[in-house]
């Protein structure tokens, strides 16, 4: 019962819906069926819970509007939507769920490209980006703790200015690289290091993040992606510890297990590979561990 | 508890969606937060219940996608998408709390257009448009049975081809007009006899219907808008007894109150006005009872 409606009232409610309900009765695909009636069976619990006015309706078909004609091929602002309720992140959850150890899955994220260039061992994925160089390596193992040889890893980043080669104009392929672990299952590799960006905010999405007091800014991170025969596919992102947007990455991509110490290294500290690094950099371990597939 | 989901996976989910609805704690405006806040629960308890995959998630995003480009000017795909799916009609429900014997209300729609011409008592709205000629008449009353003098009832309908004037390209103004009741709470006029016809589909929401097996037809009908100081303003139909729409009318608008019988006469009856009439017309009555203001 909704507070302060009469029973006459929720009985009337309560009859629409089901005749809502009732319309998908001949669908012929019975996963079809039970996703519309699902979603329709929601929207109008929100509709009744919330009181929903006709203006307030009103307003939401111009937000879906202006969301809709604000997304091209180079902006997905439904996309942007979804991350910043966090209904992709809870999509990610439902679909990826805990395995023992295994390292956690996060957001996919807009700026993956296929075919990456490939790096050895111990290579630069930077590419000419610009940020504090920053060495990572780990190991990638099963979940019961035997190495992974021959993973396949997949990383990119934005570069320390925010911005994703692809937001670029011209073309430049830097900050994203693959590599392959050794017959003992270890990586390693410099990139830069993760510093914190917006989302891109000038739209309706923006607009709406500004009426409800909430930041656009994601916390500082490294996207992995790493797949081998007969393990589930891990999307991830490791984070670094003392970033202050880490309780409040608007797209709640972080997890407590992705946070990792990122030390910072004084000018002049020897590097793991000997390689000669004018000023700071930093270094992180991220040792991964890969579910069965099919969990 | 979701069927078939470990109580760990439960509360990973339940904390992701504590932490979105936490992020809504700075929000300035509460009547905004408590939307919001709700939009979220809502949008995430579907994704948890149908264990919405990833692909499911995407297709959402496309479909949405498509809405949205669709959507200009003289088109309101998220409109369509609302109405199909019961959320306008659920809405106007909700804001139109029935209210003694007050008649109830319907569905706007999309072709209300102001500053229609006014008639006289008796006047013929149609204006050319075509259909089979139907005699309206009624009563405005309150809720107490007193007649409501000099309200103002406005009504449009489609042509028997299935649409409006402003669906023609040529700036017609037809099928819709303006009157006001008399001393006695009394109105009449002629207009066409409402016939079914189809929502806009071809677009994302008809494939949609298509795809759940649901028509795109709505049940025949004549809108009235009726408005008197001192009384809630009434948007409603009146829909035909006997048309086989009437059981799924693809927005959800019938209510058993609104329909009526619209009496089939033979050509050469003579007519309420002495009006002479070639061919078959039709006769309906339809009283009107407004809810006082504020209600």
């Amino acid at each position: 019962m909704t507070d302060g409606v009469s029973a006459k009232q929720e009985r009337r409610e309560a009859d629409l819906l089901e005749r809502v309900v009732r319309s998908f009765d001949d669908c012929p695909d019975p996963r079809l069926r039970q996703l519309m009636t699902a979603l329709v069976r929601h929207l109008h619990a929100f509709a009744r819970e919330v009181r929903l006015t006709e203006e307030e309706w009103a307003r939401g078909i111009e937000f879906l509007t202006a969301t809709g004609h604000i997304t091209d091929d180079r902006r997905q602002e439904f996309i942007l939507l979804s991350d910043v309720l966090g209904l992709s992140m809870q999509t990610i959850a439902i679909n990826n769920e805990a395995y023992g150890d295994a390292t956690e899955a996060t957001v996919f994220g807009p700026f993956f490209v296929e075919n990456s260039p490939e790096i050895p061992t111990g290579g630069d994925i930077s590419a000419g980006a610009n940020g504090e160089p920053c060495w990572v390596d780990g190991t990638v193992s099963d979940s019961e703790g035997n190495p992974v040889t021959g993973a396949r890893i997949e990383v990119w980043e934005a570069d320390e200015d925010g911005f994703y080669d692809v937001q670029y104009d011209d073309d430049r392929v830097a900050a994203r690289a693959h590599l392959f672990t050794d017959a003992q299952g270890r990586y390693s590799f410099w990139g830069v290091t993760p510093t914190p960006y917006p989302i891109p905010h000038d739209g309706p999405v923006g607009e709406m993040l500004a009426a409800v007091g909430r930041s656009p800014m994601r916390a500082s991170h490294l996207h992995f992606m790493v797949s081998a025969e007969g393990h589930r596919t891990l999307v991830t992102h490791i984070f670094v510890r003392g970033d202050r947007q880490l309780d409040s990455d608007t797209v709640f991509g972080v997890k407590e297990s992705l946070v990792k110490d990122f030390e910072r290294q004084a000018p002049g500290t020897p590097t793991p590979d000997g390689r000669s690094v004018h000023g700071p950099w930093s270094r992180v371990a991220f040792h991964i561990v890969l579910a069965p597939a099919g969990t």
